[in-house]
């Protein structure tokens, strides 16, 4: 999708969130905000919003000298994410339908964004949440037939912490049948989306190949990958696109994709016909592969 | 108060609205938001949050050729709050203390900000939360007290809509005892801020000398208010500032101001300690008269 008018002011105010989390002082945060602002005569708005974001973030880390702001945030998402796991199967497995609460979960889990800070606390309201209040988008009968009759599965990752909920229903999805999943990260830190490191970190490689996009931009820009990434994006019988930038990425994508993601922001809310924190698990559309 | 790094992106989103109910087409919008982020390297932030809006709403109005787009939206606000006007009057009267409940309904007036449209809802809305829940800053024994030390009180105003909630307090502060109450406006249209038409349409003059600032900034900047204005303002016995954009100018004055308002963003959130949506009936500081 193109990037709306509405998407500019929280450009700014994201870049200013994260000039604040690669630390140094005030006079480095307004020059951050004066690049950014000096960016946004020149935007193209044919771009999608995260390929935009992709730009005001490279031009961050520029600024401030650090490419990798939300490191300690990442690894304290994921501590607390790998410390609720065992609840969180247990959860699961005493659920009617165990794919079902698998895939609420996992969606829940995309909630972990950037909120560093009292993650335990927010972690566990999450998941109270999930369990409570189902997709108000909800392909779910869909998304199951189309597990049943796949053989590859493509995962494209979003967010440190939210892989843990990541893992839990890839694990799900292989007691449905046998199926290889490629599990896919970004190329290296960007914001507190998930690379190799947090793959490997929560054991994502023992369940599911783990590859990387080949790309650092903070969603999936299929130009911007690699062979070996496209060549699965393209034989993968079903694509599971978590988070709504892959959505912002993706929507115009002729693919077998789900997308699993919570309404982030008043534009996608816009365009899903939802409201802000409200769960979805949308279907792109049926296609004959 | 200074302007915080966060205010900036919030400059931005405030053009973008502020463009669209201008009307217009999306060019134009666009032709605005990079006016205002051009802006941005320039802006010192020792000025205060509403003297940088008063800029960039002016730039605003003069790309969109459109000096008041509020203009509408104000005579629906002020309309909807007359209609409510006698349910408020039996309210207030019924009440146990007629002037803490007229206080507590002017401060929830302010909520009536920028939000054009669906006025009706919103406005019962507001009443009802207002009697439901006092203010977290609650400096009311020492308004009563010094109300009734006084004799001459002036009021500065802020948003059409509220206006009918003022006079209503104003009302209630001359039952008290014998006053002298001065109304200030703005001197111009700017956003949905009051003028003498709305204070004559709500038949303000009816109950208060009303006198315009003499400036057009969305808050009270005392170097450019008239000679007028300014004798009141340093010879009342009580100020009663309304809104949160009062208080950003006003915060560090030697007067006995009250600041009427509704805390309306994380940064006013911070510095008052409170959360946003919070009712506040502060006293800026005991001073000898």
């Amino acid at each position: 999708m193109r990037t709306q008018l509405d998407c500019i002011p929280c450009f700014l105010r994201q870049a200013l969130e994260a000039a604040r989390a690669a630390g140094s002082d005030e006079h480095v945060h307004r020059r951050v905000l004066n690049s950014v602002a000096r960016m946004i005569p020149q935007l193209s708005l044919e771009l999608t919003p995260p390929e935009i974001a992709h730009q005001v973030y490279r031009l961050i880390y520029q600024i401030t000298g650090n490419s990798d702001p939300y490191h300690q945030a990442k690894i304290e998402a994921n501590r607390v994410a790998l410390a609720l796991y065992p609840r969180l199967k247990g959860v699961v497995a005493n659920s009617e339908d165990a794919l079902r609460t698998a895939c609420n979960l996992a969606i829940a889990g995309n909630s972990i964004d950037l909120a560093p800070g009292s993650y335990h606390g927010d972690i566990n309201e999450i998941v109270e949440t999930a369990l409570a209040s189902p997709p108000v988008i909800d392909n779910y009968p869909d998304f199951k037939n189309s597990i049943h009759n796949s053989k590859r599965i493509l995962y494209l990752g979003d967010n440190a912490g939210e892989i843990v909920f990541d893992r839990l229903l890839i694990e799900e999805l292989r007691k449905v049948k046998e199926l290889e999943v490629i599990f896919v990260t970004r190329e290296r830190p960007i914001i507190n989306d998930v690379t190799l490191d947090d793959a490997i970190l929560v054991g994502m490689d023992k369940v599911a190949r783990v590859i990387s996009s080949g790309s650092d931009a903070p969603t999936t820009i299929l130009s911007q990958c690699s062979s070996e990434m496209l060549e699965y994006y393209h034989s993968a019988d079903t694509i599971i696109a978590k988070g709504y930038v892959n959505y912002e990425s993706l929507d115009e994508e002729t693919e077998n994709i789900f997308f699993f993601l919570r309404v982030k922001c008043p534009v996608g809310a816009k365009l899903l016909e939802a409201e802000v924190g409200d769960s979805v698990l949308k279907q792109q559309r049926i296609v004959d592969k």
